[in-house]
């Protein structure tokens, strides 16, 4: 099955667009989990980072359809920490999870081969359902991604609009008319529509990342990019809500995937549920963040 | 000692602008140390990497300054390949090599320190003299890297308009009356020039990344970030000569460093070398390459 008709399937049998980001930051992690672990112990994070991550997939696995762990924070740890993404991402998948791997990767062609082989290819040791990658080295070092996905039934989201304040320096400069963000999401249409139309599916195998914390452009992207899947980062502890991301769906409430990290994966340190839970009780913390990031998009996905 | 004078420092004791890019494409490494591993048994295939980078570093330490060990070949690989190139970066700095790793990462600020300390940091695995970094972002995603980087005498080089055919798509395009390109290379020239001025030293820690396949640019860009490092990729192979990359240096040679991969780390398969060696006498080939690449650079470094 296509990357894309595999995530449509996953959000309407969770009836959610929920995706949940695992980021795991040490000194966020539960005390509970971290004890007699030093930071400077590469080794005895990573394991801190299975152990974390794993019992949060069983959480959170039957009440959303996707996740995407984040590259940096387990390179972080080192080799050890990689081979602990390893197990997240078999596992997730086992779970019948979709796995987004957010690693925004890019380098020149014959490199990137490397990169989309790493992570989306047969031979991949953290295969994954999709990838997220970086435009700037422009569409020939995108490409090589796009052929690996097409083989491997696999996705990937380029970077059009992301969520922090700062992304506007390139992104928001006006060339030839249009801004930076709306060049790259023009290529992203081209190429997701070509997917689709020669799957014969709605959205196609490359997607968009579009920053909630930017509602106008989010609704403006929803319809200059009419194929592309836009996975959505900032909502929550970022700043964006239910409001700022509602134009990001198409009429069956699909087409957007609305991502939290630090608001689900450390609910137990959030402001609003304090007193709520101790250290030891973080798997009903999240699994309340969860539920209620979910009641917030009820009714969203026909 | 600075990130900035150590690289100058190795530059003149080495008296050449050569920088060796370690790419290890499993299907180029020569036949005799592959015998035996399949493409598909990634704790192999690390193995092989491992064995060819440290012997590769055996042969050229003795004649180069620095290195730049590409993340993505190692990837490709898995947890075992990233052990393997946490080995070849502690070799290649035993042996006082400047080791620039070629990972070209990038996010939103609070993720970026996660990258940053992956590769830069006190605790880093695969601790690195300097990272390339990717701008899409802007500049708060960059700056945790500069933080870093100051933090731990390192450096980063920001990639500014790179070698490939493709990737004027959004760096050439024009923008308020620069390129896309120029708008990043003064970003990277007021953060250099800050680092710089702060140091007492003539480059900052953070550089840029310019392709040898854009003569014009790469000298217009020299003029315009007269305070960055300029890592040139694209020699050799890609295109690039010693007559494109003449107007990367300083009056003293210094302020470049000059990458070739596959000219150099796959000498052994170079049609200008057929018949010269056999495959088991690649680091013959891989040392009269080097040798031959210094000798066009000869008298550059004053």
């Amino acid at each position: 099955m296509t990357f894309s008709a595999r995530l449509s399937a996953a959000v309407r049998e969770k009836k959610t667009p929920v995706l949940v980001g695992i980021d795991p930051r040490f000194n966020s992690i539960p005390e509970c989990l971290r004890t007699g672990v030093c930071a400077s112990d590469l080794k005895g994070v990573a394991g801190v980072f299975r152990t974390f991550s794993l019992r949060l997939l069983d959480v959170i696995a039957p009440h959303v359809a996707c996740i995407k762990p984040q590259l940096a924070f387990f390179e972080a740890a080192g080799p050890y920490g990689m081979a602990a993404l390893a197990d997240v991402i078999d596992y997730a998948r086992k779970l019948g999870l979709v796995v987004i791997l957010d690693g925004k990767r890019n380098d020149i062609g014959s490199t990137a081969e490397g990169y989309a082989a790493a992570y989306l290819g047969e031979n991949s040791a953290w295969k994954g359902d999709a990838l997220t990658v970086s435009p700037y080295l422009g569409e020939d070092s995108v490409q090589p991604f796009v052929k690996v996905a097409e083989q491997n039934d696999a996705g990937i989201f380029i970077l059009v609009k992301t969520s922090n304040p700062g992304g506007g320096m390139l992104q928001d400069l006006q060339a030839e008319g249009k801004t930076i963000y709306q060049h790259t999401a023009d290529w992203v249409e081209k190429t997701a529509a070509a997917f689709a139309e020669a799957q014969g599916e709605k959205y196609g195998a490359v997607g968009a990342v579009v920053g909630a914390t930017y509602p106008e452009q989010l609704a403006e992207l929803r319809q200059r990019m009419p194929h592309a899947w836009l996975l959505v980062p900032g909502f929550g502890a970022q700043g964006g809500t239910v409001k700022d991301v509602a134009h990001a769906f198409d009429e069956d409430g699909l087409g957007a995937i609305i991502n939290n990290s630090r608001g689900i994966i450390f609910a137990h340190a959030r402001k609003d549920y304090a007193g709520k839970f101790t250290d030891a009780q973080w798997e009903s913390a999240v699994e309340t963040a969860v539920l209620e990031m979910k009641a917030q998009f009820e009714g969203f996905v026909r």
